[in-house]
């Protein structure tokens, strides 16, 4: 494995304690605005500003690719629905381009693995993946291809001036990768991280814990290498989004992190480019019990709690507008000293 | 007292569920967007439209109000706060013009009770209030002028336009006339509703437990009258309040509901008009423990919990974007059926 990060730089510490002194000196009772002066005094940690710059250019980067597993029934949707909703992105009809909308932020879709032909091609590093509960879900040169997808990917957007970014997944399957990773990665017993998905019910629960038992046994042999659990039960959007994650942090760069997908491939992040976290907010807490551990694990502390669980930057755009609240009230708010 | 409103309508219980039936039918799992799905339903059983019109004119008014209790040193802050805070959102300053720029709303002040001359003298029913340990806070013509001035705002905002108000307090000791309604109206003993308010110390916490512990005891005889309630123990900045949400109900307007005092308000406004409350939001829940007892007994349930505890509409207004967005995704997501 080839693919290696530069060390993580910190959020600068003396900034964020003077924008919270800032936020002693506007006009309103001291810490009356709770959670969203802590989230303004991490933006202007990352930029090391105070007044932090209001966004300019937020941007959600969804990653598509399907899941082998899916074809042992552990979805409510056959995987003919991931094309279909990566063409109504493109057309500005997914549910992320509206939320997306109201927050100003730009969507772009990256297909690294869905099972069917798109018009994206060029990070396309395989279709599907293979079924993780009797086989590796990519080889080792995919996931180096995936991760390094990510880390272009972030690479490009950094350098065209995105300063808030998220990271998405879409894909039919994708929660039962990501719960064996969460379950590999926290120490946790598989029936703990098994949740409701796509929305399935107990027939299809009881198929998907058999399949996460079953990849967490054939995970065991490699749990201290976050590298070869991509490989044996993560997945094209899992690596890349870890890439993307890691190299975020790298470059400096705050991220709204999104739900369980996007959560699991914060712990691998994590483990490649340790620190990464200081430069990550968790966006919300999601519908899945796995998405908990994530969290413990990560201490993070969700801004919102909408029982979302879709994926696709969702969870992650609903909340871009209070961060960019939290943002101006730094710059925009009279303080008491004229 | 000759202040009455028109029978409260009902939201659209059919639209309401023709939305949710609607989100079934987006490009997406169904029921994975938890809460939004919810909001957006009631927001088009609110219009009796399916999918709702995106909110063209949302506003927030802040009723501005000085309170005669402050001098008995309840609050950490000296009333002169309040004429400098009125001035701040005037000129675009004020926290909640921050916070509203980004929902893209409006913001207009009303002053019906500060205790110093400001610009705003359409709706001035007097300057501060009384100290309501020991005396009346208005007389009844003040009331019903509050009561009235409330709804004038809320008639000629919904004729101008309005599609979604919030009503937000603004001034120094509005937190204990506040808990004083609440603890009324939801039979409490005064010791559960005495909270922080602007950041008091313990000190200052026990001079306003007195304080509301006395003035409890004088709105005792009162207890069934919600308008002798406001006369004894609220305040004009209460009055107008719930003169606006009661109004905005009778208007068939929904409502974002901000912390404690537009809950304490809006107790007085459900019993002033009935049914009012199937109007409102909860937009968060505020770092007071009265709040809790005011969400309670209106069974509403907050969106946001980010111990915000300003007023100034501050909390309603953060919550607007994912008021908006919920709408929008009805409006603007593809389906599955093309």
């Amino acid at each position: 494995m080839t693919v290696e990060f530069a060390e993580v730089p910190y959020p600068d510490e003396p900034t964020r304690a003077e924008a919270l002194r800032r936020h002693a000196t506007l006009l309103k009772p001291v810490g009356s605005l709770g959670r969203l002066e802590e989230l303004g005094a991490w933006v202007a940690a990352c930029q090391a500003k105070v007044p932090p710059r209001p966004f300019s250019r937020p941007r959600v980067i969804v990653f598509a690719a399907d899941h082998g597993i899916a074809a042992k029934g552990v979805s409510a949707y056959p995987p003919e629905v991931t094309a279909r909703r990566v063409s109504a992105l493109l057309e500005g009809g997914g549910v992320t381009n509206a939320l997306a909308r109201v927050g100003g932020a730009g969507v772009r879709v990256i297909d690294v693995g869905v099972d069917a032909d798109t018009p994206l091609t060029g990070f396309k590093v395989r279709r599907g993946s293979g079924a993780i509960d009797v086989e590796d879900a990519l080889t080792a040169e995919e996931v180096e291809a995936a991760l390094r997808a990510g880390i272009e990917v972030a690479d490009a957007e950094v350098d065209s001036g995105a300063d808030l970014l998220i990271a998405g997944d879409l894909g039919v399957g994708a929660s039962t990768p990501s719960s064996v990773l969460v379950a590999a990665l926290t120490g946790t017993e598989p029936v703990a991280v098994v949740g409701r998905g796509s929305g399935i019910d107990d027939t299809t629960w009881m198929r998907k814990a058999a399949a996460i038992r079953d990849a967490l046994r054939r995970a065991r042999a490699v749990l201290t290498d976050p590298v070869a659990l991509l490989r044996t039960s993560g997945g094209a959007d899992l690596a890349a989004i870890a890439g993307f994650l890691a190299q975020a942090a790298v470059r400096r760069t705050p991220v709204l992190l999104d739900g369980l997908t996007a959560g699991a491939a914060a712990l691998v992040a994590e483990e490649l480019a340790p620190g990464a976290r200081s430069w990550w907010l968790a966006a919300h807490r999601c519908a899945e019990p796995a998405h908990d551990l994530v969290l413990t694990h990560l201490d993070l502390k969700p801004v919102l709690d909408l029982d979302i669980r879709l994926g696709e930057g969702s969870g992650a755009a609903a909340a871009l507008p209070l961060l960019a609240m939290a943002t101006r009230l730094l710059t925009e708010v009279a303080t008491y000293e004229p």
